[in-house]
């Protein structure tokens, strides 16, 4: 019957809110189940403040928390944000620890401390736990779904707990189960088949493949990166500096960390910053942390056009070159901003290292001549062909050669710089490379004009 | 004896280079042996053209397969373009199949079907056939690795061949293996465990879960990041029209896939276009490949710096306006980036559809209002504090917050647009919307001031 009404119904999003404005629980839930994560996604993320918290409280924790697994972290977090602590902890305690401590780091520090508070002291000790490793680290990225048994278990016992859990572990992603001793420090690891083929009365640990590889729950992503791509491991387990296993990581997960990170790089590169954007969050919030990147900005802005004022007599002497100092800012910020972003997958990649900016320079020299020869060439043509004045052509042509060169090793060397320095090189790239250039673009147009200021008019 | 004389070298290069000089293959694939994939690709990255030629003729086709597996495919494409096609096919012959398509996808089509014809007649169609599907669908994305037997082949037959091939298997990255019929299509899949506790002698098709899920090979990236958060999959088969077995798609490969975009929209929107950029490629090549989008940015440049030119009487008038017109051209596009940037991810997590161009702009119309009166009041008093003339306030921050208005809605808008009529977003929307922002810049400031003229000097 639902099912039905919902067909003839283009927007899932109308039905959702009609659904949340009736206040049935069950209807709500049968609703959500027959359509897809991404139609979950799309719905919640149209509907207003209001109606989100309605369904969030009208939803039993278990339904709340599987809506909140479809939509993006920041969006799970704005609305758990927006629910009384309690009732926000009954929610996150039916997530897996990872995905509570993904939102939870999304959170005000108050509020995610308040949510934290009320939850079970033995469950928030965990959560605490997890939320203490960095985003894009074996710890920030380690799934908490795996399967431990300790060194004295024997085959068939453990055999019967997985006969027994059949269902719960279904989404288990890996293939092995971990060997703990006492203490849950990892002593090795059981492949299925090795498990199925051996004798039910055996200790698992007399079976198990010991010493295992793993990772420290500290070890960065780059470094799980190269681990997958060099063995053909479907998951490695995470232990912590005690040796204690603290979890796993899996090949998709590091892949996906990856790809977010890809993503992240260009989100911040466009100047959206300190998280991400969905247009369903409040005005204010969007406005405010567009704002923020903005405001930054105008006062680099400000600091580079004052170049211009020093040279408003020759500007006044020759009016056509404030035509072209915006096409020389603008095309060495592009140029600039090619090498950047050369330089941040380079980077990334590992193809590259922070110290190596004598090779960068050395190669983006090269680019920068030739671009900015024929560059040059293009838009001094343009001057010559538009005021008859081959000294103009030369002045905006000779200028933006120059500035293509410092712009596109400007560019190169940046990223390495911030990042040997530890700052984000895709955040900080742009603003440095584009305020620079605009100085040295507006000099070199505007003194080389001033020099033979008698041959332009 | 070689490891110690490489672990006193800091540089790998350095000891790679010698090694290709004195020519002895078995030295150098002992040395790659102990080096890390990542130390492989950046060791490789820095020889000469000439070097690289000579380590993969050096090495057996079997090592130069495993060498090139180690560098990015665009990388690993620009070896085997500079070797003969003879050398090459016996290269590539040693490659997986999915591997093969990629390098051969990335070489130029000529030297491509010289490789082809150089390859056995059977293993070259079974490579063109991949060479066929799109990057971003399941057949280009999926992985030739896969188990697959006939419904009559008894349980004990399977699990022979599994015994047998065993170290062959070991990196194949899931735990079914797929039942197909005499012509190859898809009947059923067995999960290993499944296989481990049946009959010996019953045949495998009795066993197997019929009809399992399924994707087409020409289902696009969108649906299977779909599917694998809709359920906990790691692998799926990928089925031909004709419902052959294809391959598989697993949910590292598809993870994978997404980060690969979300880098090539960092890299085109930075103005990296066709293709990867590596600082290993010859100087000619990277310097016509950034030209080519250089160029097209340039003449959208002259374009919209051309609006100044018919304000020159009011330039020549209020000669300070030469300083803001820089700035209120840089700020708009920067607010206009951070809208088109928010609308490629929506676009990408399939929060909006390209046809909701009126929710984006009535979203992006309130932060450009508010974002617009902050900068322009901003710029605004920078003009009254530097000049003293409320007047030039009021034109300079009236322009800015007009403009950042146009700005925001259109790069909310344009990405929508672009993907509708099937365009890519990150390549295009930056170059059309500083284009048009530019010139609705330059209008607004000069065309203000021409109206107050007299109020400005």
């Amino acid at each position: 019957m639902m099912k039905q009404s919902i067909e003839t119904n283009s927007h899932p999003w109308v039905a959702l809110e009609e659904l949340i404005k009736a206040g049935n629980a069950k209807q709500l839930n049968e609703f959500l189940d027959g359509i897809s994560p991404a139609e979950t996604a799309r719905a919640v993320s149209r509907l207003a403040e209001e109606e989100r918290i309605n369904l969030l409280v009208l939803l039993s924790p278990e339904d709340a928390a599987e809506v909140l697994h479809d939509l993006p972290d920041e969006q799970a977090a704005d609305m758990i944000e927006d629910i009384s602590p309690e009732e926000a902890a009954a929610i996150i305690a039916q997530m897996p620890g990872d995905e509570q401590a993904d939102i939870l780091a999304d959170i005000d520090t108050v509020d995610a401390e308040a949510i934290l508070n009320a939850m079970s002291p033995r469950e928030a000790e965990k959560t605490r736990q997890l939320l203490q490793y960095a985003e894009d680290t074996a710890g920030g990225i380690m799934s908490t779904k795996y399967l431990a048994y300790p060194e004295m278990m024997t085959v068939g016992e453990v055999l019967d707990d997985l006969q027994i859990h059949n269902e719960a572990y279904s989404d288990y992603e890996v293939q092995y189960a971990y060997i703990i001793s006492a203490e849950g420090r990892l002593r090795g690891v059981l492949p299925m088949r090795d498990l199925l083929l051996a004798n039910r009365s055996k200790p698992a640990g007399s079976i198990m493949r010991s010493d295992p590889i793993r990772v420290r729950d500290d070890a960065p992503l780059e470094e799980l990166i190269q681990l997958f791509e060099e063995h053909a491991y479907l998951g490695v387990p995470v232990t912590d500096k005690s040796g204690r296993l603290a979890g796993i990581v899996t090949r998709a997960g590091v892949m996906e960390a990856s790809g977010h990170r890809a993503e992240n790089s260009y989100l911040k590169a466009s100047g959206i910053v300190g998280g991400e954007e969905f247009r369903s969050m409040p005005l204010a919030h969007r406005s405010f942390r567009r704002l923020s990147w903005l405001s930054i900005n105008i006062v680099l802005n400000v600091i580079a056009a004052s170049v211009i004022a020093f040279y408003q007599e020759t500007l006044s002497a020759v009016i056509a070159l404030a035509v072209f100092l915006p096409i020389i800012s603008d095309m060495s910020g592009c140029s600039g901003n090619q090498a950047v972003a050369v330089s941040i997958r380079e980077l990334t990649l590992g193809l590259i290292k922070p110290y190596e900016v004598a090779r960068v320079f050395f190669k983006e020299v090269g680019v920068g001549l030739a671009n900015g020869l024929v560059l040059g060439i293009l838009l001094g043509a343009v001057a010559v062909f538009w005021k008859g004045n081959p000294y103009l052509g030369l002045v905006v042509g000779g200028a933006l050669a120059t500035n293509t060169v410092v712009a596109v090793c400007l560019g190169g060397v940046v990223p390495l710089f911030l990042k040997w320095i530890r700052m984000d090189p895709a955040l900080a790239s742009g603003p440095i490379l584009t305020t620079v250039t605009d100085m040295c673009g507006f000099f070199f147009a505007l003194s080389f004009a001033t020099a033979v200021l008698p041959l332009l008019s």
